[in-house]
């Protein structure tokens, strides 16, 4: 990897979609979910071989950066840049793209998402290089998961033209983007073959990304070249917090991606990707047994007649299940939920309640 | 009522299909299992206004006896018949008989499980009063449930000949005995009509029924006349001790009622019983909303597309479920079951799995 190619790990959101594991001080990326490292700790370690601790940068807010610098203090504490509060993935993109474009002007940059799985990590390492190849040429990158099923919770890629170039894997024009569909366009857009999901993870040069923030957001661009005069001024701060609150909420996606005509997709296959984005993605990404249950605690799980069945959590307690079939079943101490599978994107519902009724300890 | 009528309170089980509820140190009838009171206090209680505390014996092993004094203090300590060790119902029966007659001759008893569930109580002291009349006659009266439903988890009796004789209820000659039929044979039962389900209530003389089993059981029959001649000495417990566990483990059902010509039945409708047996029977205790849920906690229960779904205990933390129908979610401090509500009835099987695999905490 070049000296000039650097790794940006987003860690901004408190998603609620995985509740009553995530909670509001303990986002998913700074659980340990899937072992003994956390979301966030695996994709540093993902990075290790690639690039150097000096060249990961982590956007995140001052709520969760103490935790992260005690979980990866390999990270030099400059590299954390903090954004007064979270104001979408456009601007989280365009901070990092200033910063690094003052401290490298050749600078280009992976932005990764703090909190996914990917079980082939040889095969991500490839696909970043031959990304990073592509983006050298003035593209917006962005990684394409090849579907492996018709899902409804993530977004899709439709690939265009071969791009020519002598690159080390295919990749395409992005000829449209899609919202998360219902289950019949799901099925479609599968069948259709040149749909890939949307992965978050984007690949370009910070020169590239700022040329097009200005085209496509102005504004954005207006207050990040404000934010970078004062950045390694004394007024850093009180700049940042004056105009940071002012700015469009806005994701890469829509603020930028979908109306550019530099995006390049590589559409991966094999992967072993997950956004771990609802408890039922976590059949995907651990391991069902024979009977396609998952036990964290298998030896306090005493499954009877039980099916593709998650059972999470519940460290100190038995649990036992009888003609359970295509079940949730997470376990904490003070909350409990069960869950039919295919329902489990409706657990930010529960929490949206929870927060209406003001039941501020279970959030 | 009159003097001579007793109530004999059977309370010797330590039944394993309301677990993780009840446990070995803790069986059902000792527990508050549907409210403040429980199941053997609410036994005591159902007996108020019809026969006086002397008057209602409890027939028990010593490990419960403690508890259950402590439970209902207005029954005398020498009403609480010790069974060195749970050897049936037809020794129980038979012990209680022996030990009445002893003290009056004219005695007759209603035999109680401590641990059912009546609703309409006035409707059971009817009942009780009625059966009292038939067995004055020299009758073996068990009062039979009208079934509801086409329940396998009950045994069957059905009725033959009305009964002759100014009684206050409807009366019958039981025809025969039926053990625990499948699904197919208690649909056909349920459609013939003169079928009830056997309640395990029975009601009648001391000299009848210790008749009967001079007929039917002659070595339990010597073995009582045995302990009752040392009862009131001081060799009772060592007679007790002595003959009590060679006597032949049987129920009164096969052991008497099945081959007596002297069994009336007393079908009653309307009553409102259920045995508690399993978890499933909570849906005709407990009274399910509109959605067919039962919470014994609704506070800490947040529903979202939950139907005929009873969640039981869970009294410290929030209980989420979210697409779930027919399941029965028990929660306690160590353990949590859940359970699909037609199979609840396997709850006895995951306790012998935790006996064999020595988890005895758990037991």
């Amino acid at each position: 990897m070049s000296e000039h190619h650097y790794a940006v790990i987003m860690a901004g959101g408190g998603g609620t979609r995985l509740w009553p594991v995530s909670r509001k001080e303990k986002p998913k990326q700074l659980l340990p979910l899937l072992g003994e490292d956390t979301l966030f700790q695996s994709t540093v370690a993902r990075l290790k071989d690639l690039f150097p601790p000096e060249r990961i940068l982590v956007v995140t807010v001052e709520e969760q950066a103490r935790e992260m610098r005690e979980q990866a203090p390999q990270i030099p504490a400059e590299n954390y840049l903090i954004e007064p509060s979270p104001r979408g993935t456009a601007s989280v993109v365009g901070l990092a793209a200033m910063v690094l474009k003052k401290r490298d002007s050749q600078a280009a940059m992976a932005i990764l998402p703090s909190d996914h799985f990917i079980r082939n990590v040889d095969l991500f390492h490839y696909l970043l290089k031959a990304a990073f190849d592509v983006a050298e040429n003035g593209y917006l990158v962005t990684l394409g998961i090849t579907p492996t099923l018709p899902s409804t919770a993530y977004g899709y890629i439709q690939q265009g033209k071969p791009l020519d170039g002598n690159y080390k894997y295919p990749v395409y024009t992005a000829e449209s983007f899609k919202e998360k569909p219902n289950e019949q366009t799901a099925q479609q857009l599968l069948r259709m073959g040149d749909h890939s999901w949307n992965s978050g993870m984007f690949i370009w040069r910070a020169d590239t990304i700022l040329n097009e923030i200005g085209k496509q957001m102005p504004d954005l661009s207006e207050a990040l070249n404000a934010i970078g005069e004062t950045w390694d001024a004394p007024e850093r701060i009180e700049t940042l917090n004056k105009l940071w609150p002012q700015l469009k909420n806005e994701t890469v996606d829509y603020g930028i991606m979908e109306n550019s005509e530099r995006v390049a997709v590589l559409p991966a296959g094999g992967l072993g990707w997950s956004d771990v984005g609802s408890w039922s993605s976590l059949f995907e990404v651990l391991l069902p047994d024979m009977n396609g249950n998952i036990s964290t605690n298998s030896a306090l799980h005493l499954p009877h007649e039980t099916h593709n069945t998650l059972v999470y959590g519940g460290h100190d307690r038995l649990i036992v299940t009888i003609g359970v079939d295509d079940m949730v079943i997470i376990d904490t101490g003070d909350a409990l939920l069960v869950c039919k599978t295919d329902q489990s994107q409706r657990v930010k519902e529960v929490v949206e309640h929870l927060r209406k009724h003001r039941q501020e300890n279970f959030l």
